[in-house]
């Protein structure tokens, strides 16, 4: 049961390919070695390393397929990876191992590990919310007229029609859209701090080896040494838990609309129950709100990591690797689920009478013209 | 116990008399009647009551002194107050009372008033962040060239200058208060929807007196009714607590730093103890963790709120009041114990031989040179 | 806003009197001295004071009332008010100033007024946990053989009777009710341990010092001095936590039940809105929702508390006087708040046709006859 | 990354053998394959099957391997895998397929595998904690006189020896174990509730079929049926989080003892760094505190489970699946850790002098005698 993401059955609900893809140890080894291949050119390009022996030992290191057995062994050891796969990679560069990993720090690996990481979470995202906000539009042009009852503290209140409740499920997520891609700049970015975050090991060339490694990479060169330094982490969670929540908004809604009672909506493919063969469960917008509480109590852990004490906390940033991951895979989740959701829908608004729907007409508070304010 | 802010004793530690006066009874009452000042004169610019009626209204509205018991025995009833103010408002208005809150809802003046509140929060925080900065670059001019031993992990690395650690601490907080600069507009904003949220009751005068109440109140209009859309809020409640999260690593560090056998920092004033009077504790760093730590948590409740049901959700709109306020208290009175620890403090790096410390070179492990990396 | 317990007019909402006398700063002096003059006359008891000198400062001290505003400097000072009131009470106690809090500390007064604080919060609970288990048992022998859907994941899924889904409310608090009081005595202990927590001036009379004041104060007494042990105080976070979401659920039914369309309860006294009079909005029963989730936030922030570094954790302890006395208020008033829900209920079960009602055989699935499992 | 405890190499930090075992796929459908089995045989012996077919059925179905694919397929559409499972065992069964799931419900299986899962947990969780208190006690024998500085507040305060600091580790331990066997009989409960758990297919029969159904499971029979009474596992989850937390200021402990200039504790083994050959990390303490804040976290979202509407939640009981595996996960961890870090323990106590350590005399406040309070 732990690992809902990849476990052989509850991945059919929380399963999300291209985002394990994205969070796949083969993925982080490709960022390890991009990262590493990078400061291999850089050293060289700075005249750190011997001309050739940058390139080379790059080229050892793309090619490279590291000895898992020997990177969990040197975790168990060191609390990280990054310590045995220097040493394996230096095995592999042989003649040209002072260009590995020289000057630089485990942190620096993982966290611009974790800075490609996000960016193409961030690619994967943006591309659901921009066909989430295109459904929510069509929705909006095949439903809109539809009459509801506007419902405020969960009693009838006044008629809306379904194009107010759908923009304002739609209204967050473009909102939300819009702050990811402004913000991408703040995390997609280079780490390289050295032993204790002041680049001490490449004197003068600090500037010119991190600028280097940057356009290599197509991250931003950061201003200043963020190892200890994680809110812009803590902002980009809180990013993802609005994102999961404006989609639970969306969940919650519709499990209310399709209460028996209301039927204001009808979905396709409902799930069903060991029990219950008629039953058609709105597992989908169900499953959405679960998702939004999740990642809203993993913010309030993730909010913790900004104590790092010192000049890096192994316990605030193993903290991080607890947190981010499922924060991630669970937004992905769920931007994949309401996409599904949306495409369930067969209606919104009263059913037809003929359909043995309850008449609209009596189903709600005043309706003949606004009350008396 | 209850109220830490303003408690007879212990707001000696919690308290901050500027943003309990900005979060106040007599704060929010003077939002709330300048909320329904503005309308009223809009809705008389827009030509919805008599000429005059509105000026008339607003300035009884202006100069209005409620009952609050009838507010609290309003709010009893209703779950908010807004009701029973509008009622006697209303009766203050006498013939103009058709000028007092029509075609607005109780939401629409309780989150514009947190609008108006937030403004007062960010200028407070804002000031203080610059003073905060100005701060620590005076220590990083007095003390930027002392040794100190870098640490990672817990364990003693490589040498640093006190203005490495000055510089690692002040970055997130010039970050932050850039951020908060940048996202005001999203929070001090008008909220004005009506009963569900459609602004039905104004017709097609909606957006003329909605512009006419923002330029009054000096908030931005919204591009959507957010009555349910709160992640703007949960995006302010996340710089609240990477605002808190920046200076606990700061209280932490100087926790760290002032323990005996480190002493790389020395402050005036420490706490004293009942049974030990020679001690001198680090109040205020401590102090600066726990808020921290608090605000975190925090964050993960307000992060639920997103999921508001429907046209308005009763739940999770009093959550939100439960959780915004306190984490605003405690985010100022961070900024505040932060500004003072600051100032208390009279050393960074080794201390002076002869005042007994332990001989620097002594500390730590390997200073000379670099290592073979 | 902050204080919505004692608040002008949010206290109409959140307030509970009993509760905030528990919690309040008159109480809690009480319990100050009430350990501060036991501790006296045991070490009388234990003649580590002359005879007669204990009594004299233990008259002195519970006929003692503090210069609040000296406590408050105090503890802007310490970080606590104990030193400053330790320093008042030898003043008042003179000649018999030896009596006075000797070989104790700060913590030992202030979690021993704790464990005062939390007996009468459970005394308190489980007072309004009985009436509310009879008011369930009430309403299960009026109501409870009226048919209700049994609705599982949002859907109508077979018929129960409304007894079904009391009893579903009553069983939790039952249990939870029988829970406070098994683990009572784990709450209500003395804490006695002296600076750093052996009890170490006390010498071989630590032992009878402890039993003489647990003895005097009606605590029991722990088996080990507790200052860095806060599970015990976890735990019971955890069951206000669990009162609060069982009564959580009793809410959020109670607004799905009153969804206009469902109609499976009529309440009376619903809580009005300012811009739709014919609304009964149930206030109550949202509020429950609302404190369940601030409360599920607060322990995971709570649980942060156990963390104490050392003999003493300025942080950890600070971070408890935070986030204890809101969850106990607001436990206490989840337990108000149900127990005037409950007497609102007018009916459970199907409206009465005549009524204007929907016919409750067209408003669920199926009913003749349990399906083939 | 996502799945640290299964993850190629951050297993090697996070992994747990023995728990990965109890919370396994394989040791799910076991459990789910033994409550069918049972309820199979318990359906026969209430004679609501014919004789023999309960039998052949249990037997058919504890010698099935299901086809995983199709519960995969199966959780995508039903949101568990139950209804998928059950069509696979009724076609296994072929004629005595009426013995198959008959009068039960999805959740009776998931919550009776949680219950059988919990119960290896448990037993796991007390054997490491036996474990731990041992090697605690051993430390103490052999370290247990050595001097340390008691520090309260981050400060020295006053000597105490290691047995002290010992001990106040063991005791919240030895408590918990305590509690966590004395709660069993509350966890460790079968499920039976049927369709909307009033198990009312089973007639007259339900009393005799749930004894029959406990009594093969080894569990108990809970007095009510807790489909939507979560609080049991709420107090199962922080008994996890106390203990982690418990576990988590040891390790606090460690990291600051072992700080350069405090050298307290001598470890053996500890973690390397990529940058700095010459660092010792104390990688299992700095881990029992990450893992020790991530269930705490956790807490503050499982206690949300507990908001389950009507007769099952869909929403609640989702987000239970994504908490509470997790939180068993750490707590195993950090429990093997913890007796991992124990072992490593060389020292506690003054290094010796010829070791290059720095004088103890000097290194702390008064120690000649306690001061006078």
């Amino acid at each position: 049961m732990p690992d809902l993401f990849e476990h052989p059955w509850l991945s059919g609900l929380f399963g999300d390919d291209e985002a394990a893809y994205i969070w796949s140890p083969g993925a982080q080894i490709g960022h390890y070695l991009a990262f590493e291949a990078a400061l291999a050119r850089a050293l060289e390009a700075a005249g750190r390393v011997a001309p050739g022996s940058g390139a080379r030992a790059a080229a050892a290191i793309e090619g490279f397929a590291p000895d898992l057995a020997g990177l969990a062994a040197g975790t168990a050891q060191d609390g990280l990876p990054v310590p045995a796969l220097v040493k394996q990679l230096r095995a592999a560069a042989g003649e040209d191992s002072a260009a590995v990993h020289t000057g630089s720090t485990s942190q620096d690996v993982l966290d611009t590990a974790l800075s490609l990481t996000l960016r193409a979470q961030t690619d994967l995202m943006l591309a659901r919310l921009a066909r989430i906000l295109a459904a929510l539009g069509a929705l909006e042009q095949r439903f809109g007229a539809a009459a509801l009852i506007g419902r405020t503290r969960m009693q009838a209140a006044l008629p809306i029609t379904a194009a107010d409740r759908l923009r304002s499920w739609r209204a967050p997520l473009a909102d939300l859209a819009d702050a990811l891609r402004a913000e991408r700049a703040q995390v997609e970015r280079l780490q390289l701090g050295g032993a204790v975050g002041t680049n001490a090991a490449f004197g003068a060339d600090a500037g010119m080896i991190a600028q280097s490694m940057a356009t290599a990479l197509g991250l931003t060169r950061a201003p200043h040494v963020w190892h200890t330094d994680r809110s812009a982490l803590v902002q980009y969670g809180a990013r993802l838990s609005q994102i999961s929540g404006a989609l639970g908004k969306i969940g919650q809604d519709v499990c209310l609309m399709a209460l028996q009672g209301i039927d204001e909506i009808k979905l396709a493919g409902g799930g069903g129950s060991s029990a219950m063969p008629h039953k058609s469960n709105p597992i989908l917008a169900e499953l959405l709100v679960s998702l939004a509480r999740y990642n809203a109590a993993q913010l309030g852990g993730l909010a913790q990591v900004q104590l790092h004490e010192q000049e890096r906390s192994g316990t605030a940033w193993t903290l991080e690797w607890m947190l981010v991951p499922p924060m991630a895979l669970s937004t992905a989740r769920s931007l994949a689920a309401a996409e599904a959701l949306l495409g369930q829908i067969k209606r919104i608004g009263p059913a037809e009478p003929e359909g043995g729907d309850i008449d609209p007409a009596r189903r709600a508070g005043p309706r003949s013209g606004l009350p008396e304010w």
